[in-house]
């Protein structure tokens, strides 16, 4: 089955153990969830406060899936008939060899319809399983703190790494199997399988955001800033949906985004991989990364393994833990990496960018430290500034984000410089291929970064179980101190996640470039007209403009997210508040009715999403077909441009203000109730749909963008030709213009009614 | 002494023409300034409380000049010496035929240094002018409120079109001296005109910015929200600095800001004129824009003169009055623009742009009140959300502001698109000529727009005395009714602001595609690697590199510009504070200190101007020694893309925030001290820095970035030739990277010593 032109035996081998290697990691994630759930589940009262977050999460991954299945099938049939337009390439016939071209193109539609499914199925999987996992996991960790610490951290942390080995399992195994059965055919279909895989994480990240915020602020500001009441409180109806929501946002959001980040950069790899290899006939090109993939799947496995509280230790030190099993796991990887580019490559440009990206991750993750954490100087700053108000307080929060957004995106181009330096003097299809070479070194300890962020929403639901069902103090205790670390590794998950997007979106945006040209040699352009020979100009006019409505875009969907949040919250406050004039609640003789509140935050998740979704999707064919695949390329740039900025500006100032507050709450300047309390919650309000919403919503979305682009690029060069305007695209962009107006106007209104406004 | 090869008659009557009007322009600015300083200072208190103002504002200029002076000589030596580095254009010796060479070089860089310091004074006689003037109408316009709303109303924009017309008069006067002069050599010394014109409007833009925030927002928060006082409370120590801040600010930063503005359109249309006149040989590429601004000059005057109260109309309409002016100059001159194009040009394509400049003002314009005016959905929308609290509030406002910067980002792309369509089919040049052109156009009613915008620190001001000198209701009314109107009309100018800084900011990013090929053809580089040919390609690593570095300066500059108003404002807070403390000054029985308020902010102003003027002088060297000239390219992009959005975000959002607080202090969801109103001031003082400080810092930055880059060119291009690294390059690059890394120390610590901080 496999056509590998000129693989050595050992290469043969190599792609095979790659494939053994993801089942085997698929098969431990199996492992460890038969090893959480053999744990008991507390006491009666401890389910009974369960039952509601499962019913809530339940009740919210079946809604989703009814919104995203029909979806699925209608991207689906689009994708396999887009071979009918574009016809299949020169490398699949290449691979297919003595096929007719009608049955090519049927294998090559139904290869990307298939990879497409498979993408967006694993993100899925990895979503929607590692969610229930999590919430399966929150009650056993609640129980077992009444025991010891260290089976709590045990449970808690492996049944993070369930969603760690899936997301790594599921990544691997899709872009190694499309390798082994299409070969230098694969980039089509590869196509497929990222966009699936990052549409469904589009989809969850958005859903996710707007549900977690809309319960958290929602319950956050009848609860505490109205009626007085402590953080889980059981009076609150809003307090089940914000514990559901942490689920739906830490765990099936930010799961899918990293899937979607390791599944993109593995996907941008073998696209330029092959594109080096048609050149060079050298397959390690290909190989290379797979393999250093397969590593890091393994090392991850040990890794997580070896993270267990010590029994004799009494400090409850989780972090200690979590950190000791992921630098193990690194420390395996490069020594891996470094033998097998001795002994395979004969080349240590490749092993020198993935040491980049692991650096990389390193760094980016002690900048997000430095500005949000409560121990240096900006967070200290920004606490400080509570003293005279929540508006000083959150200007330096301004101030702080915008600048941890210049020292990040600095990093990316001295990164992208790094890869410029180790191809020195090479085309530039090498320069890009480090760079998604970096990407793939970046999320080398995937499982592990997976598995420390998913560790978080398990912990801080185990401390609402314990806080709701009146646990005693001692495994209140150990579950605070859990979910303090869990708050910690969520931080530093969420910056590589932004930073890995970022990565994968440059690489993206180079196959972008190899591979439109690749269709204009192959459809007889004149060199002159070729991408890859013009380059893209952003002294032409056009392109300028592709490159400003591309800056937008991150702002619209940042606008339309944040607008989304605030409307849902509101909509649970005026629940909550209906639900405080109910006699009894207040005084704990009646129940509140949890499901409304978390229907509240279903209902507006899905309907919130569609519009976004749309924008995304449609944006890039909108400027593809008015203003032609270059200006589409500096749309790309300024997307990946903004999006960046405004990303981890939103993440940072988020952060910072999350923890500024902790730190009062914790006891500065007067502790909680304080004047200084009351201006740091207002930071933390204002932070958390930025910090949990917009600027996650950005990753997936910057990556939707250019998938989208890279499979509509060759239907726009096959129906414009250079300096022919287009009726086909005219029409195609004024629909795309309309359906974008009306997604818009939508998202705005929450619905196509218009609010009345009293005044 | 003028030489125009080819001119015809008219053409040589034109320009002369044209002299006369700006010399005209000025004189019509000195008969007005007779005119308001003939008006009384009413009685002794007012003069008083004005005296404290006056005194307060004299010390601001006075030690802006002792800051700025040096800096002047500094870079009038730069600029002299740079034609020893890069010899004379083709074009010069063209147009001092005979001359030697070295003769030539003294004559080059003698006119761009001069020019340079033309650019400069202007500049500075604009802000410290118009800022005088202001000061010496605020206690006229008071006084004469106390008789007719006509009367106050006509000195106030009468004093306000005393800047209106300097900034047209200087502008207009400078560009044609120089071309009259210089001719087809007068690129070289343009761009020290420009370079003089926008590095000093950064200085007073940035310094005024900082003044005036940290003015207002210290003697907010602890006027307002500590003890509860009224606004221009006569107790609080910061109410004079807060009323000297209006000027320094609104006055003299807005007015040299759109000094700039306008000059910096006349360059780079003037340079890409002499381009196409070196193509056709027509000189009306020259003549028109001169012309164009000429009669924008006379309209202007017409205009501005018709503004004045109706006598016998009781409604106190100013908004009325003053619009009927600005409608009266823009008819005269577009009908006046048509039949110079009818019987001059025989071309209707030069017409059509400016036509379309002055559209964009007028929907930008609309964007702007659609945003940030009270009476539209948005701010209504905002105001609604302090009912849930001041996270909510800002919440809303932060969506908007993300909104109102995609919509205006899109009109300049669909501007830009216009000037695509007006010069279809010919090569890029005649383009970016057309944006050029569009922002002439745009700016065509600068007199009106200045004389509106410095209509509102006096409005302002006025009021402040009226207060503080407790006037009669009658009178107090009459003020407050002008100051409303000031601040719709300070914010309209706003909106032009930021849309002509972005067009101009455009087409001198034109002028440096034109400018640097035309030195790179002169070195006799290969055609394959002239700008021109290749054009600035994003899909160049290095100059996607160059790209992303370019798009964090717009957010280390509002980091930093942010930064430096809380650090001022919390000085103020401190010494309002201790002030309080002082017995007998809430009793009213002693007078607060108030000059001391004023000196910690002009001194905070001045400290904080100059690293962040370093950075913008720097940073394009920097990328220039290092990256190349491409690479400057994508940095001028990115600079441009993140600096419009981020610009008009921040103007946006505190527009909004602004107008939603006026809403609930006139009575909505309980008027004044609800807890509505408290949310309102929150995001109010937010709001203040980002739209007053950061926001507008932004202008100017763009495009003195722009032209050192245009100035730096040819010397990078001299020493680095394609493919060679050049030491010398290197070194400059290291010596910018550490002064930049000095200045942002300098910036965040606001000052060598290390900031102590609790914990």
């Amino acid at each position: 089955m496999v056509s590998l032109p000129g693989a050595s035996p050992f290469e043969v081998a190599a792609i095979w153990t790659v494939l053994v290697i993801a089942f085997f990691g698929l098969a431990y994630a199996m492992f460890l969830r038969r090893q959480v759930m053999a744990c008991d589940k507390g006491t009666e009262k401890m389910q009974d406060v369960w039952d509601g977050i499962r019913l809530g999460a339940n009740a919210y991954l079946k809604r989703q899936l009814r919104t995203i299945v029909p979806l699925i099938f209608v991207f689906t049939v689009i994708l396999f008939l887009s071979v009918y337009v574009v016809p299949p390439t020169a490398e699949s016939k290449l691979r297919f060899v003595g096929y007719s071209d009608e049955s090519l193109k049927l294998i090559i539609g139904f290869g990307r319809a298939v990879a497409f499914i498979m993408g967006a199925v694993f993100s899925l999987l990895v979503g929607q399983f590692g969610m229930r996992m999590a919430v399966q996991a929150n009650v056993r960790v609640a129980s077992a703190s009444r025991r010891s610490f260290a089976e709590a951290l045990k449970i808690a942390y492996r049944a993070g790494t369930v969603t760690g080995m899936l997301t790594d399992g599921l990544g691997l195994l899709g872009g190694t199997l499309i390798f082994i059965i299409f070969g230098v055919a694969s980039p089509d279909t590869l196509l497929g399988f990222g966009f699936g895989g990052t549409l469904l994480a589009l989809f969850m990240r958005v859903g996710g955001g707007i549900y977690t915020k809309a319960a958290d602020v929602g319950a956050d500001l009848v609860g505490k800033v109205e009626a007085g009441l402590p953080e889980d409180d059981e009076r609150n109806a809003a307090v089940i949906a914000d514990l559901v929501g942490d689920n739906v946002g830490d765990c099936a959001g930010m799961a899918a985004d990293i899937f979607e980040s390791y599944e993109v950069t593995i996907v941008s790899t073998l696209i330029l991989g092959v594109v080096l290899f048609t050149q060079t006939h050298e397959l390690s090109w290909i190989i290379f990364p797979l393999l250093v993939r397969g590593i890091g799947v393994l090392s991850s496995i040990v890794g997580t393994y070896l993270v267990k509280g010590n029994k004799n230790d009494k400090s409850n030190n989780a972090l200690k833990a979590i950190n000791k099993g992921f630098y193990s796991s690194a420390a395996i990887s490069i020594t891996a990496f470094g033998i097998l580019s001795y002994f395979y490559l004969n080349d240590w440009r490749s092993f020198l960018s993935v040491v980049v990206g692991i650096l990389l991750a390193i760094v980016l993750d002690e900048i997000t430290k430095h500005f949000t954490d409560g121990h240096y100087h900006p967070v200290k700053d920004i606490a400080k500034n509570s003293k005279t108000g929540s508006a000083t307080l959150i200007l330096k929060g301004l101030s702080y984000g915008f600048e941890i957004a210049v020292w990040q995106t600095l990093v990316i181009a001295i990164t992208i410089f790094a890869s410029v330096m180790i191809y020195y003097g090479q085309p530039i299809v090498y320069v890009l291929y480090g760079v998604a070479m970096t990407g793939i070194g970046m999320l080398t300890l995937t499982g592990n970064n997976v598995a420390m962020d998913a560790f978080g929403p398990i912990a801080d639901n185990a401390n609402g179980i314990g806080e709701l069902s009146h646990l005693d103090k001692d495994a209140r205790k150990i579950m605070d101190s859990l979910d303090a670390t869990g708050n910690t590794t969520k931080a530093i998950t969420k910056g590589v996640a932004i930073g890995s997007a970022v990565i994968a979106a440059v690489a993206l945006f180079g196959s972008f470039i190899t591979d439109v040209s690749k269709v204009q040699i192959q459809m007889g352009f004149d060199k002159s007209a070729q991408l890859i020979e013009t380059g893209i100009r952003i002294s032409v006019p056009m392109v300028f403009i592709g490159l400003l409505i591309g800056g937008t875009i991150p702002f619209l969907f940042s606008s339309l997210t944040i607008n989304a949040v605030t409307r849902a919250a509101a909509q649970i406050v005026e629940e909550v508040r209906r639900q405080f004039r109910i006699p009894g609640i207040i005084e704990r003789t009646v129940k509140p009715d949890y499901q409304r509140a978390v229907d509240i935050c279903t209902v507006s998740a899905q309907r919130e999403l569609v519009p976004l979704a749309l924008i995304a999707v449609l944006s890039p064919i909108l400027i593809g077909a008015l203003l032609g695949v270059e200006a589409l390329g500096g749309f790309l740039a300024g997307v990946i441009l903004s999006g960046q900025l405004l990303a981890v500006f939103m993440a940072g100032a988020g952060g910072a203000w999350d923890n500024a507050k902790k730190m009062i709450e914790d006891g500065l300047y007067g502790g909680k109730g304080s004047e200084a309390h009351h201006a740091a919650v207002v930071g933390d309000t204002v932070g958390d749909p930025l910090k949990d919403t917009a600027g996650p919503a950005l990753n997936p979305m910057i990556k939707v963008i250019n998938l989208v682009s890279l499979l509509a690029a060759p239907v726009i060069i096959a129906y414009q030709k250079p300096g022919q305007a287009s009726v086909g695209m005219f029409i195609t962009g004024a629909i795309c213009f309309v359906i974008i107006v009306g997604a818009i106007t939508f998202s705005k209104r929450g619905g196509f009614k218009k609010e009345v406004f009293e005044t």
